[in-house]
């Protein structure tokens, strides 16, 4: 297959998404059919300065050279199309900057898959998680006809949304949802590297993430929504939810008590977990986890530090803790765990943009 | 009123019970009725030795000199009576030895308030929070008869469940209570001092704790239920729960979704939450919180760090983020806090031992 | 004596300045002597607002209510004059505004005591703690007359050298220093509450501290300096530092290898610091600790979370492990730990203040 | 060169040793020279049982499998000979029991290299580094002649004395060393999987490490000696050190100031760490870093979470902050950090091992 060259707009960021541009930036050192052609500004004074300079680095791992040395291009496909050949953009963007620089490129053709919230609710932008809703692809060509564009915006959804939605489709698919009552303990690296000062958080925890209960109740109910006449139509299911920040740098975790429109035991749950496998894996995606799901049966796992890389380093997520629900009569409760940077951000651009150019919608 | 001359059962124990024994040996300094009389050994070799050599001391507080220099007594309380005037003993044992040691104190005439899950499910014994259940005292009569025993035994709840329940109690008066998803967050000093290694716990989360799901789903209905012949029925409430360890010193969080009988708003949930008061206050018992609930307005409050201490020294709890919830038709969500070892285990003891004190069971 | 209203220049800032200035404000709550009379702006567009709508509060204890209905002043002493009676000023600045503000007051015959660097090694300007150097006040007189200031300003070192300083007056008063190695683990508040983000110190050390070890190396000697002809002559002792942060909330801990003049033993030691007591002792100031220095003789102490508030609530430090040291024949090493937001900044300013009004200097 | 079978003394104890075993376990998976053929007890209870069923698990990766269903064998050496093809052991016991075990194997005929501090401070017994003083090895024939054994015994020393002795070995050789003043920030894992409670680390720091610091003390000045008549006569080097534990997983870091013999300025100093190379580089042994030495400009480094694993996967120390000292006329003073599991114990001991068996010894 031919190489493709790929922009990251808003890598240089100091924000959250900057985070994730990094930890994608990372991901893309030896891809196989992936190179990092571009590196766009999110803000005009980066423009025409080295990366290496601009960018704050906040992984441990040292900033790879190749990165180090890109002069930082300005956020207009035109010019960035002048110096690079890029077939694909991978943007992380504040909601507004998304909503103001996404579509560009879009429109100037070339498809965009965008971390960002700014796309997330349009009813004609897939909220894409390569295992669960590629079918949520057949609105592409809707939404181009209807802006004119030539080129199209897939969102991934929020890191805490991907990873519990993960571990939700083999009930979903298997079993129906019908309420889930979520309370999540989510990493410090969510809120970026200088999201949560270190005296907010040691010896403590904060019960509250602004906006994002919203995006649990609101996001995953368009995941695993239908395409009707182009248009994405959310499922019924009912989520309410609780976030909190706890002490732990990396690896989001979910409480989750799931109500099921066909009764459950915790045998059937496990198996369908453990069986789970989708498309990604049958394309064999480079970045696609053998097992989206990995299931631990110790009665204390998933915990962050042991399993937040412990599957696919990190692209698939882990399970523990299947139990009856004493509620629910149809219903199981578990706890599930993602790395929120890898699966929950970069790693689901990552897989994203490999979905979309095996599948012939990229260059 | 006549001082009270108290011993301390368990209190030189390196477990868990010996960290909440050392508590309210804490608390009791400068008590305004009751004096530390003996301390009494939990295994024979503790006999005759000073507390201060015996006891590993775990709180930030240096160990009172006072305590320090007392002689360990045996477990069987006629020694104890005749070294000590006591009149009422605070029992903080593992469960087997409080099966073993509290009754003999019962028989020999000596109420026994237990910390320990040893009596915690016997019909006749009340799982006692003054707040919420006196009219629980009621069986004491029915539990001495059918023992033959001189004294009696009132146990406390889990730390985690007298918060939890603490909170309840407002809402279950004034709008009944039928369903509860509740998930903890809870401190390392509920595991005891040496509970949790700091490798297990830094930058992680432990998303178990042993039999605390049990106690969670049992215990509290016990406290909610009525008294028919003696006995103690449990409320039918039901209630679902995922118990969690995080890297906090002191202080359990609950993050609780609640199912009522009745209509419920935030504004009145709020209003009841802020509004309760009980015979406790009523009473005006030493170590009575004068709210045994405050809300706080901030979206990011309760925090353990800030608000463990913040209610009459931990023995009161702390409400926020009061929420109507997204699937209940009728029902909140909100999150509670307790210190764990204030209100949650000592501190509950030692408004046991005042009530009973005050209504004439002591003495 | 009469009250003297105080102003606090600074206490609104984000920076580490502005949470000693808000330390300031709590420790000045219900002070027998002086009242915060007006809190001014380090930036012109504070002016005029509550403080409790500006101020970001840091400090776990809520903000008292008296503070945050005070409008905020601009940084202009007629102004604070007309608005307020003012006899002393409390300033916590950042450098270059300290430079500029703290001697518009000082000339406007508002006597200042400065958290700041800006003056620090103005070598008629004392480098004040009241138990070591109080005969540096005499360079007043020179610093007015030189200046043309009717006040003055006075300065406190940077917190760990205070800490560390008041564990070496005993050693220099009775046995001289010479050379001094000292390695110090600070805590995170010192680099005010936003300083150090929580992903850089979770499951890590930061072996450095901006400009701190000169700090040390330099402030320190001109503590221990003397006054020739209106000049603080810097003492001869000679410091070689390396400054850690480390993930712990507040208290500053320094390992001090001590090379003396005379030869000194390990009993002496003890007893020269156990028995340290000097002017403010004397004096009786409200916030003088009753041992500046308390010594503790387990293996294991001092320890952060323990020592930081155990000698008066932070105003006095404790010492540990004091040893032979195995190279200098005259010598010791010992460990001292200190809170750095009490005694080593807002504490060590307060006492400065009480001193100076106790010996007449202000009012 | 013909695999040799290695016996595991002591790596199902729960103690640190048993962590150091386990993590040497984990370094024997895939080695190219090495296999794990026999796990001796160190208690005889565990003979005969699977190391799965024994063996607390201390590691974040998972137990191999290969590991878990091997029997115990006893702490007899013809046993442990009937039952496996070993040719060399690796011993990691308490003090007394290496004492009492160690012997045995050596007499026997097996090579032993221990971990434990039990064989230590022998003159006729080698403190092990094989980048500084394989010369020590010298001393072998000596020790088996006197003790009558077959096989012979060499220790390794504790984890910081190795990773302080690695970066003071190229500046001892060029400029020589006079004296050292040490204080170090020990990471949490130093003390064993259960070593630390986190109750006693969290929002602290332990000024005390039980025996450290007359290990670093005497350790050092050991293995920097020379062989005299077949003893080893320690150096002449001076150190005097404090030892500190802080609430970090992996990695000892240690500040050093360093008198040298001879002159030294800081880019003198940086080359010589730069170009450090020993033996274990020059023969290519497998778990030889590259450069033992890595040294960082950045002012901040290093740091542990960043640098434990950033030299050869621990294998190699990371040295910065290199300045001129402010008292010594001739020396330095830095930072140096190091893995203590796997440089720091495991990993010495099995280069240890590999260039015994390289030089001839084994086998």
């Amino acid at each position: 297959m031919k190489r493709v060259g790929v922009a990251l707009i808003g890598a240089a960021s100091r924000t959250v998404f900057g985070m994730a541009g990094q930890k994608l930036a990372l991901m893309l050192q030896n891809h196989p059919w992936f190179d990092v052609a571009a590196i766009v500004a999110d803000s005009p004074e980066q423009v025409g300065k080295k990366y290496g300079e601009v960018s704050k680095w906040f992984w441990d791992e040292d900033m790879p050279r190749s990165l180090a040395d890109m002069r930082i291009l300005p956020a207009d496909p035109e010019e960035v199309k002048k110096a690079a050949d890029v077939g694909l953009a991978f943007s992380a963007l504040l909601p507004n900057l998304s909503q103001e620089i996404d579509p560009k490129f879009a429109k100037a053709g070339i498809p965009v898959v965008s971390d960002s919230p700014g796309f997330r609710f349009e009813e004609d932008v897939p909220l894409f998680v390569p295992e669960i809703n590629p079918e949520h692809l057949n609105v592409i060509e809707a939404q181009k006809s209807r802006r004119g564009w030539e080129g199209f915006i897939v969102s991934g959804p929020v890191c805490t949304v991907t990873i519990i939605a993960l571990s939700l489709k083999p009930l979903h698919d298997a079993f129906g949802l019908r309420n889930l009552f979520i309370t999540t303990l989510q990493a410090l690296s969510g809120a970026g590297y200088e999201g949560v000062p270190s005296m907010a958080i040691i010896d403590n925890m904060i019960p509250f993430i602004g906006k994002e209960e919203e995006k649990v109740e609101n996001e995953t109910p368009k995941i695993f929504g239908g395409v009707v006449d182009g248009k994405i139509i959310p499922s019924k299911m009912r989520i309410s939810s609780t976030c909190t920040r706890i002490g732990v740098i990396h690896g989001h975790t979910a409480c989750v008590f799931a109500e099921t429109e066909k009764p459950i035991t915790v045998e059937e749950a496990t198996r369908a977990f453990r069986d789970f496998q989708a498309e990604p894996q049958r394309l064999g995606l480079p970045s696609a986890p053998r097992n989206p799901i990995i299931v631990r049966e110790e009665e204390n796992r998933p915990q962050p530090r042991l399993d937040r890389d412990s599957n696919a380093n990190g692209m698939g997520v882990v399970v523990g803790r299947i139990r009856r629900d004493k509620i629910f009569d149809r219903g199981i409760k578990y706890i599930v765990l993602g790395h929120n940077n890898v699966r929950g951000t970069a790693g689901n651009t990552l897989l994203c943009g490999e979905y979309l150019y095996k599948k012939g919608f990229v260059g």
